[in-house]
């Protein structure tokens, strides 16, 4: 299987992306396209000895997209960007799938104009999965549309649907709407205009839920707006930090604590391979015709090796084929 | 200083309600006027030797607003209600602030009409202060107004700075808009419109930040409207929640770590302390004429206690004689 990966995305590219996808072709039985700056890609490639690696190829490309551009200009007038010419390898059927941790705006609206949308979806949303105390959740849209219309949230409920029953295993997988209390009458004109929309569904829809239930593992997709989702997805980045941070300083105050953290290492090392970003890799683009992970513009190489293995978890459960079936 | 507490309200009450209550009389200085059914709170008194305690008083109160209630068939069938009978002794100058773990909309609801908003105030907003890196912050709306105009949350934001301010003792508070991204073009509708009216107001007004911030301490005040907020409180309930399972999980596999976990317990237990809803108490009611403090529907006698302490502290810095000043 080959995933073309974008080198020149992300606040540390190409040095850790070329470095996660050295890894992830040794370890996932992957090929990788490296697509960006040849001359750079292959400095990075020699200084991990990988020049010759056979399962590494350099696809040159000689534009980057910069974090903070628009969108609408990148793709105006950047089409040799290392996100379009990865995307047109998938297009061209010389890639499986595509990784990216360059700017997320422009991901999402070159795969969208590049790839073209799954029939019925208006809007391809993000997804992320996150473990919760009985397997693994997903939450979508956290990002790609901060205002949406109820039609499109139902859409995302059964692309995340699919997803859960596809790649998590999830049998029959319970939908719920995020709100912000389980009664039909709270929350606000979207979601009760949603409502409607989702208990008419074919999905096993559960109804209403709040966001103190997301871990609680009886609901398996949750679905809300970009600009929700996105809250969320950021606000647990945040919320982990400010824990990780309190339970450091409190530890360095007294040697016994200290002794206990160091009894507990291994504790912590499995709890932060659970919640660690860099552990789930990235989130997919669903929607699109490809199969697309976006991973955080932040990402340095154990996260890009896990968007790589997001990305090629999602070929082998041949979502896009699921899609094309229901849809 | 004399704060009614609503002793019908919440799940637990009114053994848990009464339970807080006598300890706040004794610990905090106040004293207690109990608001509800007087023979069941006579009984739960006497349970604890407090039937004569001097600073505990009743005030009897025939009717109880339901936890599911709709707040507006509370204020029309039930004028003799726990709410409504506790936010009266303030109006008529018998209590200085109050309590209640009941009905939060009903609450909500008759403060509003009971007591009447400050001046300019057009929505009344939750408030919640939380630990962050450097200190406090104050997060508003957390669930009065699931759908906000922007004027409202530029309303919060005043409401907030105020509170921040002369509560918190912040030195001229930065005030920050919560959105998907700092940059101004990021964001949903409401963010956009909001904007301008906060860099046009006298507020020390940061610009737009993200929810993975709340915690940094560098942004003293953060506004959204009441989905979002409401949204983020119960997110930290949940998330915090599932990751005290895992550690706790995570420990119970090997003895090693048990012995590391009983050295961290004063570690944890400082940790508890400072991120334990319990010990914030309650949420502040902003924009009423009126001290009220909303606690936790789930809120046992430890809450209520906080509770009780916020609307203290609150009646001590004269947060409405500033509003009033400012408004």
């Amino acid at each position: 299987m080959k995933i073309a990966v974008d080198a020149m995305g992300g606040d540390h590219a190409p040095e850790e992306v070329v470095k996660g996808a050295i890894v992830a072709a040794k370890e996932l039985n992957v090929e990788i396209l490296l697509v960006g700056d040849q001359v750079k890609i292959e400095h990075e490639l020699a200084k991990h000895h990988a020049k010759n690696d056979p399962s590494i190829s350099i696809v040159h490309a000689s534009q980057v997209v910069a974090m903070g551009e628009s969108p609408v200009s990148a793709i105006k007038t950047k089409k040799d960007s290392s996100i379009n010419v990865g995307l047109n390898l998938v297009k061209e059927g010389k890639a499986e799938g595509f990784v990216s941790a360059g700017n997320t705006g422009a991901v999402m609206s070159s795969a969208t104009l590049n790839w073209g949308r799954i029939k019925d979806i208006e809007r391809p949303a993000i997804a992320v999965v996150w473990p919760s105390k009985k397997g693994h959740i997903v939450l979508l849209d956290v990002g790609a549309n901060a205002e949406c219309k109820p039609k499109h949230i139902l859409q995302f409920a059964y692309l995340g649907s699919i997803f859960s029953e596809q790649v998590l295993h999830t049998k029959s997988p319970k939908v719920g709407l995020l709100s912000i209390g389980e009664e039909e009458e709270k929350g606000n004109t979207l979601v009760a205009e949603t409502l409607p929309l989702l208990k008419a569904s074919q999905l096993n829809f559960v109804g209403n839920v709040e966001s103190k239930d997301i871990f609680g593992g009886e609901v398996d997709v949750f679905v809300c707006d970009g600009f929700v989702g996105n809250m969320l997805l950021k606000f647990a980045e945040g919320i982990l930090d400010f824990m990780y941070g309190l339970i450091k300083g409190e530890i360095k105050k007294n040697w016994l604590a200290m002794l206990g953290a160091l009894l507990l290492k291994p504790v912590f090392k499995s709890i932060q391979k659970k919640t660690d970003y860099d552990e789930c890799g990235g989130a997919l683009l669903l929607g699109v015709k490809g199969i697309c992970v976006i991973s955080h513009g932040r990402s340095k190489a154990k996260a890009i090796k896990n968007a790589i293995k997001v990305a090629k978890e999602s070929v082998e459960a041949n979502i896009l084929g699921k899609f094309a079936e229901i849809g």
